[in-house]
């Protein structure tokens, strides 16, 4: 049995809860992808029984793909033996079991636990009503929110492939003339030659810069404009997510140069306060008055939060930087979690700068597992 | 208003339905992409009625994306925010009205049409229970089964620019000793030069290439292997889905000719019988004679339904080519529809072969969009 799924069985035994249901289609559920290590592009349903070897149910184009020695393996060829085979394993599950499925009860606010689909989720759980079903939500935050040592592992080296592919293959290449969606092709190229893409590459030159997720266009890289790129490469699962802002040309205006520092000492002052059991909202707090001493309004140019847990997902599951709100408060920063930093200033119609490093949240602080550069660089 | 919108106003009339409303999260249901023509990565809501101009309500860092003379765009800061905005627009629809969701009851069968999730279908449709709310399904299929002169434009350039790349660009290129991933990164990184990855693209060498959705591994290409690629370019949001097998070496064993052999007539059945108002699994059952005449029994080597429906999904809405079961009977295939012709044949731990081309079915029979070699190509 694997270590992932014996580290499951024991968060599902902590939590009193008898099993874990993952099915989806088409892959939309990334736990499918988590607990098999690649898509399937078939129906598929998983069960994690407390105890005993886990089972898979998929078509038999893709049964040959799943580990046989961490899961039993059952197949289908047409979609009634799957619905057949689906509703064997629920009725095989003891009356009054407590299994988790990846659904919430009405609401808007756990969008990242709010997986299935609703016809999905009625047809699944009437084939056994005599099963309690409850919300996956806090096993998976268990599962994800706190990495292991193998993951912080895949962290480390993602994030360093992510900083070596940028300086010593894309940097050198950049020129003016290209169009960003040529560059996000190349960076995006080697990024999959190191693991795979974490998310489409953003490149944004000029004042698409100033739109923090801009979609990489055909508008040429220019002379005396910014470069903005927001990247990551996903390694074993894991991702990095980094943004470089750098400046095409020799000379950068009077007006890059300040917000440039003013983000970088941002970042600064982001992680002078980064420690777990620390508040996101004091990190938050902290970037925005520095923001301030430099005489730029967030309210006006920082359209953003600062920071959010990194995983399996860009977006993952964990405690962020941002300001609380009543119905989504700031939470303590949590020891063993990746989380992004980074900090911006947009210009509309103007420019923008972002600098975003990932780091290692821990006792006593941080561990940095990017570095972008203190001063713009000039390419 | 764009054309796009005036057609699905159009539809929405002709079925008698008031609005179309598409709302995620996480970027998980395609009609975003469709509709807004990128991701967003923040909760959006999108409502299109039957007239005027429809709706978006996005965060403030996404805002300018949207394209502002077809849409009236309102913006958000935080969560409360959105869901304020959606109450408002939602309470403003006049009780009675008939609002079509990306939601079906319950089934497993429609999956395609089964988006939105559990919780969130709940706190949405809670927001008004004045409104009638129907499945999206009939306009959904309307939409996406039948294409636009304008969509089978995009998907010939896709098949053309997914042709070009392979013959003038990665065939050349293909050497024993590269890995099965550090090409896959090479054709998506041309892929993504000419549009977009239209899907994780399949690169299986020698017993690989018997796993039909295999993912392509750190596995080296080899002398007197076949070599298994399928990939896709995304343009302008259509799809080509294609798959090549070729030989690496100066001779093909005896086998791989001979189902190479077969997987080509079996395509060639295929054509012959293509035609809209055609059942799919005529076409089907003439594919499977096809490879019981050369002595393979397709219950066992061949592992999937002959095609697909292609689109700005590569499992797109529409009727394939496929065997009928009570739950899923075969349907007549649509004129202008796209579809993929992809018969394979699999030896478990030994080879495959799979040949895969897209065409646009007629009243006529077929328009034929790329053309894999009737030959084994040997690199």
């Amino acid at each position: 049995m694997s270590e992932k799924i014996k580290r499951i069985q024991n968060i599902l035994k902590k939590h009193n809860v008898d099993g874990w249901i993952v099915f989806c289609h088409h892959s939309y559920d990334i736990h499918l992808k988590y607990l098999l290590e690649k898509w399937f592009a078939s129906s598929t349903f998983i069960l994690i029984h407390k105890e005993g070897k886990p089972i898979v149910i998929t078509s038999q184009m893709e049964a040959m793909m799943v580990d046989n020695e961490t899961f039993e393996v059952k197949k289908y060829k047409k979609s009634e033996e799957l619905v057949k085979l689906m509703e064997d394993e629920m009725m095989a599950v003891p009356k009054g079991s407590k299994i988790a499925l990846n659904f919430v009860e009405e609401s808007f606010k756990h969008l990242n636990f709010d997986i299935i689909s609703a016809g999905t989720f009625k047809a699944l759980t009437n084939l056994n009503k005599e099963i309690q079903y409850i919300p996956a939500k806090d096993i998976i935050f268990e599962i994800r929110a706190n990495k292991t040592k193998k993951e912080i592992e895949n962290h480390k080296i993602a994030a360093r492939l992510a900083e070596e592919l940028m300086e010593e293959i894309i940097e050198p290449i950049i020129k003016p003339g290209m169009t960003e969606k040529e560059l996000a092709a190349l960076v995006e190229f080697e990024c999959n030659k190191r693991g795979g893409v974490a998310f489409e590459a953003i490149v944004a030159s000029g004042a698409n810069a100033a739109i923090p997720h801009h979609k990489a266009s055909e508008k040429k890289i220019e002379n005396n404009q910014v470069l903005l790129i927001d990247y990551g490469v996903s390694y074993n699962l894991s991702q990095s997510d980094i943004t470089h802002t750098y400046w095409i040309g020799k000379n950068p205006s009077e007006e890059v140069l300040r917000a440039y520092e003013a983000v970088d000492q941002a970042k600064e002052a982001a992680y002078s306060k980064i420690k777990a059991g620390v508040l996101g909202e004091e990190v938050e707090i902290a970037v925005r008055k520095k923001f301030e001493e430099y005489g730029y309004d967030p309210e006006i140019y920082y359209l953003h939060s600062t920071g959010h847990a990194l995983g399996i997902e860009t977006h993952d599951i964990g405690y962020g930087i941002y300001r609380g709100t009543p119905t989504r408060p700031s939470k303590p920063l949590l020891e063993n979690s990746i989380i992004t930093v980074e900090p911006g200033l947009y210009f509309e119609s103007k420019f923008g700068v972002r600098l975003e490093d990932d780091c290692i949240v821990t006792k006593e602080g941080s561990i940095r597992l990017s570095n972008t550069p203190k001063e713009i660089v000039c390419l």
